[in-house]
Protein backbone atom coordinates (compact mmCIF):
# COMPACT_ATOMS: atom_id res chain seq x y z
CA UNK A 1 0.00 0.00 0.00
CA UNK A 2 1.43 3.34 -1.07
CA UNK A 3 2.01 6.22 2.20
CA UNK A 4 1.23 9.59 2.16
CA UNK A 5 2.97 11.96 4.84
CA UNK A 6 0.60 14.34 6.68
CA UNK A 7 2.98 16.94 8.29
CA UNK A 8 0.93 16.85 11.45
CA UNK A 9 0.26 15.28 15.00
CA UNK A 10 -2.64 16.75 15.00
CA UNK A 11 -4.84 13.51 15.31
CA UNK A 12 -8.06 15.04 14.95
CA UNK A 13 -6.24 16.28 11.15
CA UNK A 14 -5.61 12.75 10.34
CA UNK A 15 -8.56 11.66 10.65
CA UNK A 16 -10.01 13.87 8.57
CA UNK A 17 -7.54 13.39 5.77
CA UNK A 18 -8.59 9.79 6.06
CA UNK A 19 -12.55 10.76 5.99
CA UNK A 20 -11.84 12.85 2.80
CA UNK A 21 -9.56 10.53 1.09
CA UNK A 22 -12.53 7.52 1.40
CA UNK A 23 -15.46 10.09 0.61
CA UNK A 24 -12.96 10.68 -2.55
CA UNK A 25 -12.89 7.66 -3.65
CA UNK A 26 -8.83 7.09 -3.15
CA UNK A 27 -8.11 3.59 -1.63
CA UNK A 28 -4.93 2.28 -1.36
CA UNK A 29 -2.84 5.32 0.90
CA UNK A 30 -2.17 4.64 3.85
CA UNK A 31 -1.68 8.21 5.76
CA UNK A 32 0.55 8.86 8.11
CA UNK A 33 1.22 11.23 10.83
CA UNK A 34 4.65 12.61 11.78
CA UNK A 35 4.41 10.26 15.09
CA UNK A 36 4.32 7.01 12.68
CA UNK A 37 7.92 8.01 10.91
CA UNK A 38 11.45 8.62 12.00
CA UNK A 39 11.60 12.42 14.09
CA UNK A 40 13.23 15.21 11.89
CA UNK A 41 13.72 18.95 12.41
CA UNK A 42 10.20 20.40 11.54
CA UNK A 43 10.51 23.26 10.16
CA UNK A 44 8.99 26.90 12.32
CA UNK A 45 6.00 28.05 11.05
CA UNK A 46 7.98 31.63 10.56
CA UNK A 47 6.68 32.04 6.87
CA UNK A 48 4.61 35.62 6.30
CA UNK A 49 1.43 33.52 4.04
CA UNK A 50 0.24 30.15 5.01
CA UNK A 51 1.10 29.42 1.58
CA UNK A 52 4.84 29.53 2.23
CA UNK A 53 4.41 27.96 5.72
CA UNK A 54 2.29 25.00 3.90
CA UNK A 55 5.53 24.50 1.35
CA UNK A 56 8.20 24.69 3.94
CA UNK A 57 6.87 22.11 5.95
CA UNK A 58 5.52 19.94 3.33
CA UNK A 59 9.26 20.48 1.26
CA UNK A 60 10.92 19.47 4.93
CA UNK A 61 8.76 16.36 5.75
CA UNK A 62 9.02 15.25 1.89
CA UNK A 63 12.95 15.30 1.95
CA UNK A 64 13.17 13.80 5.72
CA UNK A 65 11.07 11.11 4.94
CA UNK A 66 11.28 10.41 0.93
CA UNK A 67 7.10 10.02 1.23
CA UNK A 68 5.11 12.07 -0.81
CA UNK A 69 3.93 14.56 1.80
CA UNK A 70 1.26 16.92 2.32
CA UNK A 71 1.44 19.89 4.58
CA UNK A 72 -1.17 22.35 5.78
CA UNK A 73 -1.46 25.90 7.51
CA UNK A 74 -4.34 27.11 8.09
CA UNK A 75 -5.81 30.25 10.26
CA UNK A 76 -8.62 33.07 10.96
CA UNK A 77 -8.77 35.84 9.36
CA UNK A 78 -10.16 38.33 10.95
CA UNK A 79 -11.71 41.68 9.69
CA UNK A 80 -11.91 43.90 12.34
CA UNK A 81 -7.82 42.99 12.80
CA UNK A 82 -6.89 43.54 9.36
CA UNK A 83 -6.96 39.53 8.52
CA UNK A 84 -4.80 39.21 11.82
CA UNK A 85 -4.68 36.41 13.27
CA UNK A 86 -3.69 35.10 10.40
CA UNK A 87 -0.71 32.78 10.10
CA UNK A 88 -0.58 33.73 13.75
CA UNK A 89 -3.33 32.16 14.84
CA UNK A 90 -2.14 28.97 16.31
CA UNK A 91 0.23 31.54 18.78
CA UNK A 92 -2.32 34.17 18.96
CA UNK A 93 -2.09 34.67 22.85
CA UNK A 94 1.78 34.09 22.56
CA UNK A 95 1.69 30.64 23.81
CA UNK A 96 1.59 28.36 20.80
CA UNK A 97 -1.17 26.22 20.24
CA UNK A 98 -3.34 26.78 23.63
CA UNK A 99 -6.82 27.27 21.95
CA UNK A 100 -8.52 28.56 25.02
CA UNK A 101 -6.37 31.23 25.45
CA UNK A 102 -6.16 32.34 21.86
CA UNK A 103 -9.84 32.60 21.50
CA UNK A 104 -10.21 34.20 24.68
CA UNK A 105 -8.12 37.14 23.40
CA UNK A 106 -9.76 37.71 20.57
CA UNK A 107 -13.23 37.87 22.15
CA UNK A 108 -11.40 40.16 24.19
CA UNK A 109 -9.56 42.40 21.77
CA UNK A 110 -13.31 42.09 20.15
CA UNK A 111 -15.44 43.24 22.79
CA UNK A 112 -16.90 46.36 21.74
CA UNK A 113 -16.65 45.76 17.52
CA UNK A 114 -20.31 44.80 16.80
CA UNK A 115 -21.94 42.48 15.29
CA UNK A 116 -21.68 43.95 11.76
CA UNK A 117 -18.17 44.41 11.55
CA UNK A 118 -16.96 41.42 13.01
CA UNK A 119 -16.67 39.14 9.53
CA UNK A 120 -14.10 36.77 9.15
CA UNK A 121 -13.09 33.27 7.63
CA UNK A 122 -11.21 30.58 7.90
CA UNK A 123 -8.07 30.11 5.22
CA UNK A 124 -6.39 26.65 4.26
CA UNK A 125 -3.19 26.54 2.42
CA UNK A 126 -2.62 23.02 1.58
CA UNK A 127 0.32 22.32 0.23
CA UNK A 128 2.36 18.36 -1.66
CA UNK A 129 5.43 17.84 -1.77
CA UNK A 130 6.24 14.71 -3.69
CA UNK A 131 9.78 13.24 -3.78
CA UNK A 132 11.42 13.31 -7.53
CA UNK A 133 7.56 15.05 -8.43
CA UNK A 134 6.16 18.04 -8.16
CA UNK A 135 4.69 20.24 -6.07
CA UNK A 136 1.45 21.49 -5.58
CA UNK A 137 -0.44 24.32 -3.29
CA UNK A 138 -4.62 24.61 -3.27
CA UNK A 139 -6.57 26.67 -0.82
CA UNK A 140 -9.66 27.04 0.86
CA UNK A 141 -12.05 29.34 2.61
CA UNK A 142 -14.70 29.59 4.92
CA UNK A 143 -16.57 32.54 5.35
CA UNK A 144 -18.56 33.87 8.69
CA UNK A 145 -18.49 35.49 11.64
CA UNK A 146 -17.35 35.71 15.03
CA UNK A 147 -19.37 34.74 17.78
CA UNK A 148 -19.89 36.21 20.96
CA UNK A 149 -18.83 33.94 23.31
CA UNK A 150 -17.09 30.24 22.66
CA UNK A 151 -19.68 27.17 22.13
CA UNK A 152 -19.36 23.33 21.19
CA UNK A 153 -16.70 21.14 21.59
CA UNK A 154 -16.04 19.47 18.00
CA UNK A 155 -13.17 20.57 16.49
CA UNK A 156 -10.00 22.94 17.83
CA UNK A 157 -8.37 26.06 17.29
CA UNK A 158 -10.83 29.07 17.10
CA UNK A 159 -14.44 26.60 15.98
CA UNK A 160 -16.04 27.69 19.28
CA UNK A 161 -16.55 31.01 18.38
CA UNK A 162 -16.76 30.80 14.26
CA UNK A 163 -20.15 31.18 12.62
CA UNK A 164 -20.05 29.79 9.21
CA UNK A 165 -21.88 32.13 7.07
CA UNK A 166 -25.26 30.96 6.98
CA UNK A 167 -25.38 29.33 9.92
CA UNK A 168 -26.77 29.65 14.10
CA UNK A 169 -24.00 26.94 15.32
CA UNK A 170 -20.57 27.71 15.80
CA UNK A 171 -18.62 25.33 13.58
CA UNK A 172 -17.60 23.69 17.15
CA UNK A 173 -21.23 22.84 16.85
CA UNK A 174 -21.07 21.01 13.77
CA UNK A 175 -20.76 17.30 12.88
CA UNK A 176 -17.33 16.34 11.46
CA UNK A 177 -18.98 15.14 7.82
CA UNK A 178 -20.79 18.38 7.60
CA UNK A 179 -17.92 20.46 8.25
CA UNK A 180 -15.73 18.69 5.81
CA UNK A 181 -18.25 19.63 3.43
CA UNK A 182 -17.75 23.39 3.44
CA UNK A 183 -14.73 24.02 6.05
CA UNK A 184 -11.49 25.80 4.65
CA UNK A 185 -9.40 22.61 5.34
CA UNK A 186 -12.28 19.84 3.67
CA UNK A 187 -12.28 22.86 0.41
CA UNK A 188 -8.65 22.85 -0.22
CA UNK A 189 -7.78 19.08 0.60
CA UNK A 190 -10.05 17.95 -1.79
CA UNK A 191 -8.52 20.41 -4.21
CA UNK A 192 -5.38 17.71 -3.65
CA UNK A 193 -8.01 15.03 -4.54
CA UNK A 194 -6.63 14.37 -8.28
CA UNK A 195 -3.07 14.39 -7.30
CA UNK A 196 -3.58 12.18 -4.63
CA UNK A 197 -5.32 9.41 -6.52
CA UNK A 198 -2.18 9.52 -8.75
CA UNK A 199 -0.38 8.39 -6.01
CA UNK A 200 -2.57 5.64 -4.48
CA UNK B 1 -7.02 83.13 30.05
CA UNK B 2 -8.72 81.18 27.54
CA UNK B 3 -9.56 77.57 27.85
CA UNK B 4 -8.88 74.34 26.72
CA UNK B 5 -9.60 71.18 27.04
CA UNK B 6 -7.79 67.92 25.92
CA UNK B 7 -9.78 65.27 26.21
CA UNK B 8 -7.69 62.38 28.81
CA UNK B 9 -6.95 61.72 31.81
CA UNK B 10 -3.18 60.93 30.79
CA UNK B 11 -0.79 63.32 32.58
CA UNK B 12 1.85 62.53 30.29
CA UNK B 13 -0.24 63.83 27.81
CA UNK B 14 -1.39 66.93 29.16
CA UNK B 15 2.19 68.06 29.76
CA UNK B 16 3.04 67.29 26.00
CA UNK B 17 0.62 69.39 24.78
CA UNK B 18 1.50 72.23 27.18
CA UNK B 19 5.13 71.64 26.36
CA UNK B 20 3.81 71.71 22.13
CA UNK B 21 1.61 74.81 22.97
CA UNK B 22 4.79 76.86 24.74
CA UNK B 23 7.43 75.73 22.10
CA UNK B 24 4.76 76.73 19.73
CA UNK B 25 4.49 80.76 20.99
CA UNK B 26 0.69 79.86 21.98
CA UNK B 27 0.07 81.97 25.22
CA UNK B 28 -2.31 82.73 27.07
CA UNK B 29 -4.47 79.28 26.66
CA UNK B 30 -4.83 77.13 29.43
CA UNK B 31 -4.99 73.51 29.03
CA UNK B 32 -7.23 71.18 31.26
CA UNK B 33 -7.52 67.44 31.26
CA UNK B 34 -10.71 65.52 32.15
CA UNK B 35 -9.80 65.78 35.69
CA UNK B 36 -10.34 69.33 35.60
CA UNK B 37 -13.96 69.45 34.26
CA UNK B 38 -17.41 68.24 35.71
CA UNK B 39 -17.69 64.86 35.27
CA UNK B 40 -19.70 63.87 32.21
CA UNK B 41 -20.29 60.40 30.09
CA UNK B 42 -17.09 59.41 28.18
CA UNK B 43 -17.23 57.94 24.67
CA UNK B 44 -16.26 54.25 24.21
CA UNK B 45 -13.79 54.26 21.67
CA UNK B 46 -15.38 52.04 19.31
CA UNK B 47 -14.34 53.60 15.86
CA UNK B 48 -12.87 51.86 13.19
CA UNK B 49 -10.17 54.72 12.65
CA UNK B 50 -8.01 56.92 14.76
CA UNK B 51 -9.56 59.63 13.28
CA UNK B 52 -13.36 58.56 14.31
CA UNK B 53 -12.22 57.92 17.56
CA UNK B 54 -10.31 61.39 18.04
CA UNK B 55 -13.88 62.92 16.31
CA UNK B 56 -15.80 61.15 18.90
CA UNK B 57 -14.36 61.94 21.68
CA UNK B 58 -13.51 65.39 21.01
CA UNK B 59 -16.99 65.99 19.86
CA UNK B 60 -18.11 64.65 23.39
CA UNK B 61 -15.80 66.53 25.72
CA UNK B 62 -17.13 69.96 23.76
CA UNK B 63 -20.62 69.17 23.90
CA UNK B 64 -20.45 68.34 27.69
CA UNK B 65 -18.02 71.27 28.91
CA UNK B 66 -18.82 73.71 26.29
CA UNK B 67 -15.15 74.30 25.91
CA UNK B 68 -12.53 74.00 23.31
CA UNK B 69 -11.95 70.37 22.90
CA UNK B 70 -8.82 68.39 21.27
CA UNK B 71 -8.96 64.21 21.59
CA UNK B 72 -6.35 62.36 20.08
CA UNK B 73 -6.63 58.73 19.06
CA UNK B 74 -3.16 57.08 19.21
CA UNK B 75 -1.82 53.87 18.02
CA UNK B 76 0.57 51.24 16.75
CA UNK B 77 0.53 50.12 13.60
CA UNK B 78 2.38 46.56 12.69
CA UNK B 79 3.82 45.23 9.40
CA UNK B 80 4.03 42.12 10.33
CA UNK B 81 0.52 42.20 12.04
CA UNK B 82 -1.07 44.02 8.82
CA UNK B 83 -1.21 47.25 10.82
CA UNK B 84 -2.32 46.42 14.06
CA UNK B 85 -2.91 46.78 16.71
CA UNK B 86 -4.20 49.80 15.31
CA UNK B 87 -7.51 51.41 17.03
CA UNK B 88 -7.08 48.26 19.83
CA UNK B 89 -3.75 49.58 20.45
CA UNK B 90 -4.52 50.01 24.37
CA UNK B 91 -6.27 47.40 24.47
CA UNK B 92 -4.21 44.45 22.77
CA UNK B 93 -4.06 41.97 25.82
CA UNK B 94 -7.82 42.20 26.26
CA UNK B 95 -7.27 44.53 29.14
CA UNK B 96 -7.71 48.43 28.70
CA UNK B 97 -4.60 50.46 29.29
CA UNK B 98 -2.44 47.41 30.97
CA UNK B 99 1.04 48.34 28.95
CA UNK B 100 3.27 46.05 29.65
CA UNK B 101 0.40 43.17 29.19
CA UNK B 102 0.12 44.53 25.74
CA UNK B 103 3.47 45.23 24.44
CA UNK B 104 4.35 42.04 25.86
CA UNK B 105 1.73 39.96 24.09
CA UNK B 106 3.07 42.12 21.04
CA UNK B 107 6.63 40.80 21.64
CA UNK B 108 5.03 37.38 21.97
CA UNK B 109 3.43 37.79 18.49
CA UNK B 110 6.34 38.80 16.92
CA UNK B 111 8.99 36.40 18.20
CA UNK B 112 9.64 34.42 15.37
CA UNK B 113 9.23 37.61 12.92
CA UNK B 114 12.67 38.52 11.46
CA UNK B 115 14.29 41.95 11.82
CA UNK B 116 13.08 42.58 7.99
CA UNK B 117 10.01 42.30 8.59
CA UNK B 118 9.80 44.14 11.73
CA UNK B 119 8.55 47.41 10.11
CA UNK B 120 5.73 49.66 12.36
CA UNK B 121 4.80 52.61 12.67
CA UNK B 122 3.13 55.16 15.46
CA UNK B 123 -0.08 56.74 14.34
CA UNK B 124 -1.74 59.59 15.76
CA UNK B 125 -4.89 61.49 14.83
CA UNK B 126 -6.23 64.64 17.01
CA UNK B 127 -9.22 66.69 16.74
CA UNK B 128 -9.86 69.92 17.51
CA UNK B 129 -13.89 71.00 18.18
CA UNK B 130 -14.95 74.47 18.87
CA UNK B 131 -18.34 74.92 20.23
CA UNK B 132 -20.38 76.82 17.49
CA UNK B 133 -16.94 76.70 15.33
CA UNK B 134 -15.35 74.11 13.47
CA UNK B 135 -14.43 70.47 13.64
CA UNK B 136 -10.41 69.95 12.71
CA UNK B 137 -8.78 66.36 12.45
CA UNK B 138 -5.27 66.10 11.89
CA UNK B 139 -2.63 63.33 11.37
CA UNK B 140 1.01 62.77 12.39
CA UNK B 141 3.00 59.29 11.47
CA UNK B 142 6.56 58.05 13.35
CA UNK B 143 8.06 55.17 11.26
CA UNK B 144 10.80 53.07 12.68
CA UNK B 145 10.71 49.12 13.90
CA UNK B 146 10.04 46.69 16.91
CA UNK B 147 12.59 45.91 19.24
CA UNK B 148 13.41 42.54 20.67
CA UNK B 149 12.95 43.59 23.89
CA UNK B 150 11.33 46.62 26.14
CA UNK B 151 14.10 49.48 27.16
CA UNK B 152 13.51 52.63 28.38
CA UNK B 153 11.48 54.45 31.12
CA UNK B 154 10.50 57.66 29.36
CA UNK B 155 6.43 57.40 27.85
CA UNK B 156 4.22 54.73 27.92
CA UNK B 157 2.26 52.62 25.84
CA UNK B 158 4.45 50.90 22.96
CA UNK B 159 7.21 53.65 23.43
CA UNK B 160 9.72 50.83 24.72
CA UNK B 161 9.74 48.64 22.45
CA UNK B 162 9.39 51.31 19.54
CA UNK B 163 12.60 51.89 17.47
CA UNK B 164 12.20 55.33 15.07
CA UNK B 165 13.82 55.42 12.17
CA UNK B 166 17.58 55.63 12.35
CA UNK B 167 17.87 55.71 16.25
CA UNK B 168 19.49 53.10 18.31
CA UNK B 169 17.08 54.00 21.44
CA UNK B 170 13.36 52.97 22.27
CA UNK B 171 11.01 55.79 22.39
CA UNK B 172 10.71 55.38 25.85
CA UNK B 173 15.02 56.43 25.68
CA UNK B 174 14.36 59.68 24.25
CA UNK B 175 14.26 62.89 26.06
CA UNK B 176 10.86 64.53 25.96
CA UNK B 177 11.91 67.93 23.88
CA UNK B 178 13.44 64.92 21.61
CA UNK B 179 10.01 63.35 20.85
CA UNK B 180 7.95 66.19 20.75
CA UNK B 181 9.96 67.31 17.84
CA UNK B 182 9.49 63.93 15.79
CA UNK B 183 7.04 61.86 17.30
CA UNK B 184 3.50 61.35 15.66
CA UNK B 185 1.55 62.92 18.31
CA UNK B 186 3.75 65.91 18.40
CA UNK B 187 3.52 66.14 14.75
CA UNK B 188 -0.25 66.27 14.31
CA UNK B 189 -0.53 68.67 17.72
CA UNK B 190 1.82 71.03 15.63
CA UNK B 191 -0.54 70.87 12.95
CA UNK B 192 -3.13 72.02 15.17
CA UNK B 193 -1.01 75.36 16.32
CA UNK B 194 -2.40 77.42 13.68
CA UNK B 195 -6.12 76.75 14.97
CA UNK B 196 -5.17 76.81 19.04
CA UNK B 197 -3.31 80.32 17.94
CA UNK B 198 -6.70 81.76 16.69
CA UNK B 199 -8.57 80.66 20.47
CA UNK B 200 -5.70 81.84 22.54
Amino acid sequence: MSKLLLATRNEGKLAELRRILAAGGVEGLEVLGLADVAEFEEIAETGATFEENALLKARAAAEATGLPSVADDSGLVVDALNGMPGVLSARWSGRHGDDEANLELLLAQLADVPQERRGAGFVCAAALVVPGGGETVVHGDWGGEIAWEPRGTNGFGYDPIFLPEGETRTSAELGSAEKDAVSHRGLALRELLPYLHELA
